[in-house]
C-alpha cells in the first residue's frame, strides 16, 4: 500500500511517499520540499508543481493521494494562491488514475498526537517517532507531508476513487 | 489572433473561443457553459473541466487563455472550489504551451461597457453589441467568458508566455 502526501502551497509544496509494509509498519521512501521561485508568474510555478506531482506519481506509481485542506485564513490572496495549487495537484492524481482524500490540520493534529491543539513541534516530534527518516529535514512543509501520509495510512480508507470526498 | 476564454467556477464553467479576423473585428467561433454534477465530488468535477480544458485547446489551437480573476468574497468555501478551478484551467493552458493572460471583474466590465460599476445586465447587453453571437446563451458564465476574451483582444497584449502575470 503505497500512497503519495503531500502539503500544499505555491512557494513550497511538502512531498512524501509511504508505504505501509507487510508487517503493518509505515516506511518513508521519499520525501522532499519541492519550491518555485517568486520570480517567475504563479502560473508557471503552478505548472512546475503540476509537472514535478505527474512525475512523482509515474515514478512511483502510489496507489492514492493524500492532501491537506486549508485553515481558514483571513488572508484571502494565500488562500487563492494555495487552493490554486491544491487544483493542480487533485488534477494529477485523477489524471493518473488515483483517488485523492483530504485532511484537515485537526485531522492531521489528532492522528499523528492524539491531541488536536498540538502545535507544529508536537507534530514533528511524533512524526520522527512513528517513522524512521533517513535525512535531514529543513523544512516543516516536509513534515507536514508526512504527517498527513501517516493519518491517511491510519485512516484505512478504502481505494475506490467514487466513494471519497 | 484566435484565444479561448473562461469564467472559472467548478459548478458552471463559461468558455468561449473568440478571434480577432484580418479586419480587426472580434467573432466568436464557439462559447459554452460546461456543467458539472454536484452528485460527485468535488477532485472529480475539477478533473472533468481539466479534460474539457485540454480537449477545447487541443482542437480549436488557441494562441493565449484569457482567465477572470476572483472577487475578494467573504465565501472562502467559494473562493477555495472556484480557486482550485482556476488552477486546473491554468495547468491546462500552459501544459499546452499558451500563455494565460488574467483580468478582474472590474477591468472587464471598463473594458466593455467602459464603466466600472455597470451590472451583469449592462456587460450582457454590451456583449451582444460587441459581437455577433448566434445562438442562444442561457447562463451567464457563457456571457462572462466572452467579456473576458473581448477584454483580452482589447488589450493587445503580447503572447510572450514569460512576460506576463
Amino acid at each position: 500500500m503505497k500512497i503519495i502526501s503531500i502539503d500544499p502551497g505555491y512557494e513550497r509544496v511538502g512531498i512524501a511517499i509511504l508505504e505501509k509494509n507487510d508487517r503493518g509498519k509505515e516506511e518513508l521512501i521519499y520525501s522532499d520540499c519541492f519550491k518555485t521561485s517568486s520570480k517567475i508568474p504563479l502560473t508557471e510555478r503552478l505548472f512546475l508543481i503540476g509537472q514535478e506531482i505527474d512525475k512523482l506519481i509515474k515514478e512511483y506509481a502510489p496507489k492514492a493521494l493524500a492532501i491537506e485542506t486549508l485553515f481558514f485564513t483571513t488572508n484571502q490572496k494565500t488562500v487563492m494562491g494555495v487552493s490554486e495549487a491544491r487544483g493542480v495537484i487533485m488534477y494529477q492524481a485523477l489524471f493518473n488514475k488515483i483517488p485523492v482524500f483530504e485532511y484537515s490540520p485537526l485531522q492531521i493534529k489528532i492522528a499523528t498526537t492524539g491531541y488536536g491543539k498540538s502545535d507544529k513541534k508536537q507534530v514533528i516530534s511524533m512524526v520522527n517517532k512513528l517513522i524512521k527518516i533517513n535525512k535531514d529535514i529543513k523544512y516543516d512543509d516536509e513534515y507536514d507531508a508526512i504527517a498527513t501520509g501517516l493519518t491517511h495510512l491510519a485512516s484505512n480508507k478504502k481505494y475506490d476513487i467514487l466513494k471519497q470526498n
